[in-house]
């Protein structure tokens, strides 16, 4: 089985439940941007908009989607719901609310049934949503290959920086 | 606002997300026949089959269904997602899987958003979810009611014969 | 089995543990008059005042209440208690005490033994019961359930809404 | 404030919620028993028999019982209820039920509100609440004070002869 | 097994492991104080003076304490050490401190092994230790007792003032 | 930007952490072959073996692997070692060990810091891990993703047969 | 600060809180034979024979143990207890008992305060304490250094082994 | 087997695996050094800079330090990586991070598999490592040996004079 492919401009879609968790969500959208991938945001909601939901994700691949980031707190159904009509990767992300700290949105979202994956990240974790993203199209993408390597050095870079300002930190201690 | 209304046979469905749950709900279905309801139980899958759960929901009130009841574990969102397509009250079961005790089930049930309740029981609650949905329809069907009445009836005389046979076994302590 | 039944404004009880739960009561109460559905609050303690509730739940249904909502924190035992005392529908509201965040709560409304039933709603989630409220009395006064109906399309508007305005954040990010 | 006061044989109420909970409560009873205490033991149920419950409370006290302990699964309200009618101390053991390893009953239990303590033991504590009703009652009885020393010395020959029968063992390792 | 007893005044040790945690303890002093029994107050701790603590709880019965209420956060030994030197029974106040809300500090206190019990209050409860150390303490004097059905009846009277504050605040929604 | 890639036969690598580990995981790598995917299966520990593990994960990219999957249970550090030294997409499969019922597992895995992210399923859940593997891999692979769509069509069919089933079981109840 | 020092045999001292821990704890004795360290093994409980621990504890160093492990479950105050008393390392093993799963041992073992720590390894653990503790005695004892090398070189070659195995289990799949 | 051995200064290794994380550990390294302790502190992250942290682990022993200190947030798996490449005692601090508490990070440490273990203190316990650190060393280094009995008597006249703080902070309740 070997292929061949030409592909257009790589597009993520991240979904949100309520335009109150795009705080927790910006640092997503410049990251994906970063790398070169486009970004198109929705506010649906899987319980009061589900056809709304269910319409995007059913046409995402054709609309030239490669992967879904869906976003949501307590009982986080979004991302389930959206994976329910795609075979695209689906991306969740638990945003914690009021209580519990999260716990309710992290289990919600990766516990789902035999059948139907949602490639769950960290509480609040929408940085490595966005991460997850470009790897998974930098498959595809060499360019967008390069740019997490370039990433993933700068972050070798930035521990190195904040050992030096650990050192002169402990003159003080 | 004064109302009147002409009923017929109460209905009630009840959704589980797979055949294996139906020994956690058997007594769910004897209770509901008991109080006089009928009961419609299917398989439906928030996940995999989430057009069949959307239909059913959207028209269960025009089907003349008064209750549903969905059941369902792990991140169970069936409950919600039914829910989500109709304004007839929703109770959910939060159904013991293999890991987690039914925390993730009962999290996944009971913690829903501000505009969609789900009336949630106990975990593996059946045949509470039973006795509610009867409350629920007893409000209009007086023969329910004494139904009802004669439950809770029987459930006192119930504890008064463990009480009788509590003094005989602590005679043998 | 067949009925008919004349039916007088819809009444809903709501029983609070102490008034310093009220502030997060307020939309519960302002959603049910909002459906056209009278709120008749008490405190009463299921520990400090137990004879006035049980007294409460035990007239309830002469006194003209269709539903029972209970709201109470740490060791929960207001809902259930008022459940003992009568076959009306009783729904919990779990609410958020000073540890614990709500868990204590939650587990002790929602995980009732065999026999007594309450409808248990999302921690602080006292919108959410007025909403399941009302489901269970528009199933007899039609108009509350259009009143529900006109709500569920305005959430669907606001989400939209929601959409729009996260469109114009997005353009600063 | 000095007083004095005649005093009848001590008496400890066991109540518990049903007589499948008997098995881990046999140990409470024979302890009780060995320490020279009467037992009177019953099922209430605090949902379904919340009145025969009160009753009992109300009139512990005039009935001649120093202690009542409550034994309850998952939400576990019956040593609250009971508590809420008597000024008698009540202890409380958390039974485990069939999920959440009885997480849910410890917390029913023990997290009383202010005004309404409950004495609360380990999971499946039943041994623990006898001789905490032993501590209490032996302030006012010499003899059980007695009786409970000879115990904890007894516990402690004991501890030694598992250490010796640990020297044995660890030979063969 | 009849007995009779001449009492001094009684008596109350409150052992803390801080004196941080003096600020959720006043109410329990203020309480004990208010039911005509003595406090005694100390900082031990169960791991950096153990044998202070030791001391302390060997001696408490001789020196006229009738309970000990220990107080103490995270791995909270301290009631289960000294409890281990008494057979006076000792009441167990979880405090919560920086992580986790108090659940390592329940659960260290209330999963005693079998032999030597801790009365265990809900969490940061230390009111309700003051009361139930007022209700064990009551059953030889009875001024005490009267004191607590007084207060049990003061409480009574508050919930109907709070019901009564409800009323107006409800004008206002 | 957009791009063209040829491409050899999909491959997967999936890593546990011992062999004891592979009775949960055959479904994994059955489904993975029934997608046309080719396995290569390890035992590497990221304690025991961490050099091996490392090496793997850093030649896996040019060795042709397209995803990696890690399990691992406890304190399941594995598919987190393995993310830190590649940018292929790494699939972390919690798996349930002997005590906390994998919620040690789920968290170690899911809470990953920001950067380096692990695309977690349900605990025990290989075989969503190998469906999110194939969804990953059929953006590249058109007739990964024909397969995919096949087997979401089946799923619907076998939902369809459950409740054929459930109403031939229905009748005997 | 330079230092010389003649070291004796070294001494592990495993101390449990019951003779029914032993078989989770017969590793954790043949890893310490197996790397030349002596084993004192005893049953002392924190609560039953708090006088007996604390005595071992207070002499231990004086006695030659360079390490003390104590072992318990449910509130297990044992470890913390003993390492009240000495300034030697104390390595604390959670041992899950009938409910909670182990994470009460758990939190009463590692949540110690401030002062006095607990080396604290996995729930069940017995066998890492054992390595612990060699490490710990390896600072200066060359020859238990280059046993536990060597050990640690065999879970490479265990590992490998087990990838191995893995290889021909996979064939059957 | 005896030993004589003679030994440098000593010195610890403290890694964190963010310089944010210092706040919470200047404690350990206070501590560290009125022990007599060098303390060497780098920022490694087990993720983002996994070939620096295995590269010091690896030459920790050669390079003279006793004991790594390990502390990180959420996913910590900076201390078992650390373990993995030494023989070195290695102590884990898990830091609270912004969701759960701390758990995660408590799980992801201590609930290392057999053969790797990592000592782990209370949840934000740097001041503790420090402690476990120095009873380590002084098994080798009498004068840390002093040191840490004067911090412990220090210890016990601390709490005695809080105790006295007491006294004087009740007669104003």
């Amino acid at each position: 089985m070997k292929g061949m492919i030409v592909l257009s401009e790589p597009k993520v879609a991240l979904i949100m439940g309520s335009n109150s968790d795009l705080p927790s969500l910006t640092g997503c959208i410049s990251l994906l941007k970063s790398f070169g991938i486009s970004v198109e945001a929705h506010v649906f909601s899987a319980h009061r908009t589900p056809e709304a939901a269910a319409a995007f994700a059913k046409s995402a691949r054709e609309n030239g989607f490669s992967v879904i980031i869906g976003a949501a707190g307590k009982a986080a159904h979004l991302p389930g719901v959206l994976a329910a009509y795609t075979t695209l990767p689906v991306i969740g992300v638990p945003i914690r609310s009021s209580t519990l700290d999260g716990l309710d949105s992290l289990l919600s979202i990766v516990q789902m049934p035999k059948g139907i994956p949602v490639a769950t990240v960290a509480i609040d974790g929408g940085d490595n949503a966005a991460i997850l993203a470009a790897q998974i199209i930098a498959l595809s993408y060499p360019c967008v290959a390069e740019k997490l390597l370039a990433h993933k050095e700068a972050m070798v870079q930035e521990v190195a920086e904040k050992d030096l300002a650990l050192q002169s930190a402990l003159s003080t201690i």
